[in-house]
C-alpha cells in the first residue's frame, strides 16, 4: 500500500505528482532551534536540478523551494527550526503541455506504468505521475534538513562507473567532483563519459551507473540492532530511490569473494581521541548494525532508464500488444542525477540513527 | 536504538542472546484461521540447523520450536491460528561452557563486540550475544508461518557463489539444491566447494558466498509506492542479516552496465491469464517498487566469517593492543547457512505486502 | 517529540501554524477510485469555519482547500484518489496584523506557551502558533476523505452540555443540530444556551462543553487486540484535539457506578441480518476493543478556553511575575466548534481500523 | 487487526492467552545499563496477583516472573540491561480443567465473545482467551522496568469509586492506600467498601470503579505535539485496559462544567528550581499536550464486570436464543485490581515520552 513516509524518528512524508501542481515533503521530529532558511535548502536542490547540461533532462524546473511551517524567527533574528514538522513545497512550472494518449493507453516497459495499473487499476499517467524521478527532489530538500541535524557529518558522493566504464581509484579527485556535469572524481574518466553518454544520447539510448557514497565523522555507535541496523536502513533508503537496482555497504559483493583474512578489518589503539584506529574498511564504517567510526560506504547501482528511442514491444492497457518508443527529453544516464539524491538519503537515515541513538543511549 | 521488530502489519519481533536460556519471536498480524503446528515451523528450523555437515559449525542445537500462544483447537480438531499474536520459542541447550574472558576482554575485529560497547557500553558477549546468527533461528521460525500466509507463492534459495567459484547457470537444477550440504543447484560447483571449503575449515580460514531468491506466484500490483516498496523492503530484510554486506534485486549491479535497449523488458499479452508475458526478468520481477507477476529475484552478498584461527590485530575493552583468533567450533563459509534465512526474510516481505495491499487495495 | 501523523494504515500528517502562509494535510493510505474533489471537503470545512456566529472567534478565514496531489481525472471525466498521497492545504489569510509582544514575553496559562518553550526552547508565538485549534481544520479536512472510505457508515456529533447546562434527552432531535449556532438538538436548551453563551462572550469569560458523538453502521468485527483497540483509538483521537480533557466510550464514567446487572447489553438473535440485537448499549459498541455491530458512541470533554478577559497571574519568559488577559477575537465556547473535528476524528479512527480489519480479515 | 505492541521508542509487545502455557511480552528500546533482576518485577506482580483477598477473583496464580534476555551480568556483579529486547515471561499454572463447553457455545455478553468471533470467525474461549485481564500482569511487568527508565517519576494510583461510593478528599491517606484490600486511601470508605464488595459477591453481582493515578516528578517538557500527546498517549494506554469505559486528564468531565476563570491555572515565578509554581492543577500536569511540570493526573472508569451469577439474555454462536450466568471464581469489582495496572501504563507511557523528548530535545 501507499506508505510515503520515511524514517523513524527524523521523518519525511513526500506528495506530488510530476504534472501536479505541486510537489512537497513534511519534514517531522527534526530537533528545535537548528537555523534554517531556504537558503540552506536551495543550493542541494539547485545541484539536482535537471537542464544543466545536455546530459541530463531538458525539463526546466527552477526547483524553488518554499519552507511553508515549522521555522520562526527569534528574536536575534535568525529563523531557526522550532520542533514542529517543516512544510517544504516547489512548485511545478515545466509540465509541457504534451499529448500523454500514447503513454495513457499503453505500458512504458520497465516503468511502473503497468504495475501501478495492476495496484491501483488507475493512475496519474502524466510524465510518470508519482512513481516520477521528480519525487527525489523532495527527498533532497529533506535531506538538506537532515544535514543540519547531523552537522559532524559530511557526505560525499560521486559517479564511480556509466556504461561499465570505472574510475581510475589511482586518480581519484574529490576537488573534480564538481568540476564535470558527471560528479567525476576522476578527470580522465569524465572525458571519456562525455563521449559516451552523448552518443547514448544522441541515439536516443540509455546508460547505467554506479553511485559511491561516503559519510565521514559519524561516531561510532550510532545505528541499532536488529531490524533497524545502519547497514539495513542505508539498503531501504537506496533502494527505494527511483532506477536503484543494487546496494553494497563497504566491499559489498566483492567481500563475498574474499577470505577471512583478507577481509579482516583490523583494530588499533587510536592514536589520540576514543575510537580505535582500524587498518582497513572492508565492513564500509559499519558492524553489527552499527557505526565503527570508520566512513560509512555504500554503492548504489542504477539502471538505465527504459526511456529509450528504439520501440519496444509491450501492450496497450486493455492488453493488445504493441510498441511504444520514448521521444523528446530524458535523461541518457539517470544515475548522474542519482548523485545528490544518494547524499540526502544518507543524511536523512544519519539524523534518524542519531536521534534515535539519542534516545536510547542519551547521546 | 534497539529496534527488534520486522515488517509494518504482518510483524514479527525476535528476542534472546546466543548464550541466554532461549531465544524467541512475536508474530503479529497474522490472518486468522491458518492451520498451524509446530510441524509446520520445525523441517524450516531443521534446514537451518547448524552440527549437520562439516561444513557448518559445530555447535548442536536441536531448536525445537515450541509455539506458546496465538492457536486454538477448533471443534475441527485442527490447531489454527486465531488472529492474535503468536509467542514462538526455542531453548538454548548447546551453549559449551568455555571460557569467554579473552572475548570479554579484546573485542573480535569484524564483530560487533566493539560496536555494541561503542553504543551500549555493556554487552553480553558470551557467543556474540544478541549479534550471534543465532538470532536467525527465530527469522527461520517466523518465515515458516509467513509462508501460510501467502501460499500462492512458492520460494527457493540456494548459494550462487562460495569463494568466487560461480555455478553455472547451464547446469542449474533445483533438484540438486537439497542434494549438497551448501543449497547449490550445480552438481560440479558442489563437488568443487567440497574441497574449497574443507579447505577453509582445515585452515581455519572462512568464505564468502553469494545467495540467489526467486519467489514465484507473487501477483502482479503486491508492492509499494514509494517507501515500502517491495524492492525496499528486500533490501532492508536481506541488509539485517549477520555478515550480509549487499543485495541485488533482479540484474542488480549488471544493470548498470548494461544499456537501456540490453536491459529492456519487453511485454507482451498473456496467452492466458491476466498478467502479461515478458520477454526477460531483467528488472527482478519489480517496478516502481510494485511486483510485476513475474519471479522476484535477489541475490545477496555474504561476507566470509571475521572468526578465522589466524591472529588479527585488535585492542581490549581498555584500548590496549592485542591480537585475537577464533578457536574451536565455527562457520567456515556463513553464507551456507544463509540460504534458510534468506528464504524466510523473502516470506516476511512478502506476506506483509500482501496484507499491506489487501488493505488499501481490497485484494 | 514531534509527532504529527494520526492512523496506521490509513494516516495523515498535519502542518502548518496558527499565522503562517498556510495550514495543510497529506492523507496517505487511502484506497484508489474513490470520486474526491475540493467539493467533497469544502462542506465539512465550511462547518467548522470560524466567524459564522458571534459564538465563535470572529476571525474570518475562507479556509477554501485545495488538493495537490493524489487524484487524477479518469477517462469517465471523473476525479478520483490514485491510492498515492493527497496533499490538502488551505492559505490563512486573516492573521490580523497585531502586536504579539505581550504573548511573546509572558506565558498565557491554560495555554501551550509555557510548555512548548519549556519543550523546545523557542516558538512561534503568534496566535498560538503550532497549538492553535487552527489546526483542527486540516482534521476537518483529513476525516472528509476518511468518510468517503466507509461510506456505510454514518458519524453525527452534537454538543449535549454548555456549562453545565445539559441537553434533555427526551427532547432530542437530529433535526435541530444545524438549525442554531451551537449544534444543539434540543431545541429549548438552544434557546438557553444563546444566553449563555452571548453573556459570557460580553464578559469576556469561557465556558466549557461537552460533545457527543455516534457513528451508526460500524460492522462487527472492525477494531483490534489489545493497543489498537477501536475505544483506544478514539480516546487517543479525542484527547488529542485541543481543549479536551476527558472522554468516554459508551456509559463511561457512569459504567462505573452501575452493578453488572444494570450495565448489561443482553444479546438476541437478529431477526434479519448477520448481527445480533442488542437490548441495550452501555458498552458504547464496542467490546474487547472491537465493533459489536451497535452505534459506536463517544463523549468528549472540552474545558473552557483559557483566553479570558479577567487578567490571570502568570510568569514572563524570564521568570517574572506579571499578569495576563486576551482581548479582542475569541471562542467563549471551543467545544462549539469541536463537533466537526469530534465527527472527522471518528471517521479517520473508523476508516483506519477498517483498513486494518481488511488487512488482517480479507474483509 | 492484531496490534499487540504499545509505545513508540519504549515499547512492550504481549502475547499469551489466559488458559495457554504461558504469557508473556517483549520490552524493546530499553536503556543500556538499569540494573534490573527479577526481584525489580516480581513485587508489582504480586500487587496485581489475584487471590489474596475475597475481593478479587479466587484464581491462584503465583505469577512467577522470568527474564528470558535483555540483561547481563557485568563485571561488578550486577545483571544490568543490555540495550537489547527484554523478554519476561510468566508460566500459566491454575487453569483450572473446567469444562468450557457453555462459553464455546454461547455468548457472554459484556465480554469480547462475540465480537472476537465476528472479527476473527475463531476465538480460544477458555477464561477470555486472549481478551482475559491475565493479559494485564505483563503491562505490570513491562510497567516495572519502565519506572526504573524514569526513576525521577513517582506514580500513586488508588481507587477514589466503588460502585459510585467516593473517598472523601479531606480524609485522603496515601499511607492507607497498601492497608486495605481496596488500595483505598479513606480508611472510612475502605470500611464501607468492604461491606459494599462483598455484598456483591455474595449476590455474584459486580461494582465499576474509578481509578485516580499521579504521577510526580514529570519535568516540563516531556511529551509532544500532535498526535503523540502526553494526555492523548495516556488516554490510549488506559482506555486499552480491560473494562474501562472514560478517561480524564486533571479535572477532565468537571472542567467542562467550569467557567474560563474558575478553571485557570495561574502560573507563579518559582522559589527555587526552574519549573515555575502553579497556584492550582485543573489541567492535571498537561497543557497543549506537554507537562507543565505539575502532578500529572488522571481518572479512569472500569465498568462493572460483565460476569454475573444472574442470567442474562444471549445467543448462541448459531444465532440461537439462549441465557448465560457466571459461576464459580470472578472479580466481584475488576477495577480494584486495574490499579497496579493503571500505575503501570502510566509508566510506560512516560518512559517512552522521555525517550522520545531525548530523541528530538537531547535532554
Amino acid at each position: 500500500m501507499s506508505w510515503n513516509t520515511f524514517g523513524r524518528v527524523f521523518r519525511f512524508t513526500t506528495w506530488g505528482e510530476s504534472h501536479g501542481p505541486a510537489i512537497g515533503a513534511v519534514v517531522d521530529g527534526c530537533p528545535p532551534g537548528i537555523a534554517l532558511t531556504e537558503d540552506d535548502i536551495q543550493p542541494w536542490l539547485d545541484r539536482r536540478k535537471p537542464g544543466q547540461s545536455k546530459f541530463t533532462t531538458q525539463r526546466r524546473e527552477p526547483d524553488q523551494v518554499r519552507i511553508l511551517s515549522g521555522v520562526f524567527e527569534g528574536q536575534d533574528g535568525k529563523q531557526r527550526t522550532t520542533g514542529t514538522p517543516i512544510s517544504l513545497m516547489i512548485k511545478n512550472v515545466d509540465q509541457r503541455s504534451k499529448d500523454y494518449s500514447n503513454v495513457a493507453q499503453a505500458y512504458r516497459p520497465g516503468h511502473a506504468d503497468y504495475t501501478y495499473d495492476a495496484k491501483y487499476g488507475f493512475r496519474d499517467f502524466r510524465g510518470g505521475g508519482r512513481s516520477s524521478a521528480r519525487e527525489t527532489a523532495m527527498r533532497v530538500a529533506a535531506g538538506a534538513v537532515a544535514r543540519l541535524v547531523v552537522p559532524q557529518v559530511s557526505i560525499l558522493a560521486y559517479v564511480a562507473e556509466i556504461g561499465g566504464d570505472r574510475i581510475d581509484p589511482a586518480k581519484f579527485d574529490a576537488g573534480q567532483i564538481g568540476q564535470n556535469p558527471f560528479w567525476c572524481p576522476d578527470a580522465d574518466a569524465a572525458q571519456r563519459w562525455e563521449k559516451l553518454v552523448d552518443d547514448a544520447r544522441k541515439a536516443g539510448s540509455s546508460l547505467g551507473a554506479v553511485v559511491e557514497c561516503v559519510a565521514r565523522g559519524v561516531p561510532a555507535g550510532w545505528g541499532a540492532p536488529l531490524y533497524a541496523k545502519l547497514d539495513s536502513e542505508l539498503a531501504a533508503a537506496m533502494m527505494s530511490i527511483n532506477a536503484v537496482k543494487g546496494v553494497e555497504i563497504g566491499d559489498g559483493f566483492d567481500a563475498a569473494r574474499l577470505s577471512g583474512e583478507a577481509n579482516a578489518d583490523p583494530m588499533r589503539p587510536s592514536s589520540g581521541g576514543d575510537a580505535p584506529e582500524f587498518a582497513a574498511n572492508h565492513a564500509g564504517g559499519i558492524a553489527g548494525g552499527i557505526a565503527t567510526g570508520q566512513p560509512v560506504t555504500c554503492r548504489v547501482a542504477f539502471k538505465p532508464t527504459s526511456s529509450i528511442l528504439t520501440p519496444v514491444d509491450t501492450i496497450t492497457r486493455d492488453g493488445q500488444a504493441t510498441q511504444i518508443s520514448t521521444r523528446g527529453r530524458h535523461d541518457p544516464c539517470v544515475g548522474i542525477r542519482g548523485v545528490p539524491v544518494v547524499e540526502a538519503m544518507m543524511a536523512c537515515v544519519l539524523a534518524d540513527q542519531a536521534l534515535l541513538h539519542r534516545a536510547q543511549c542519551g547521546t
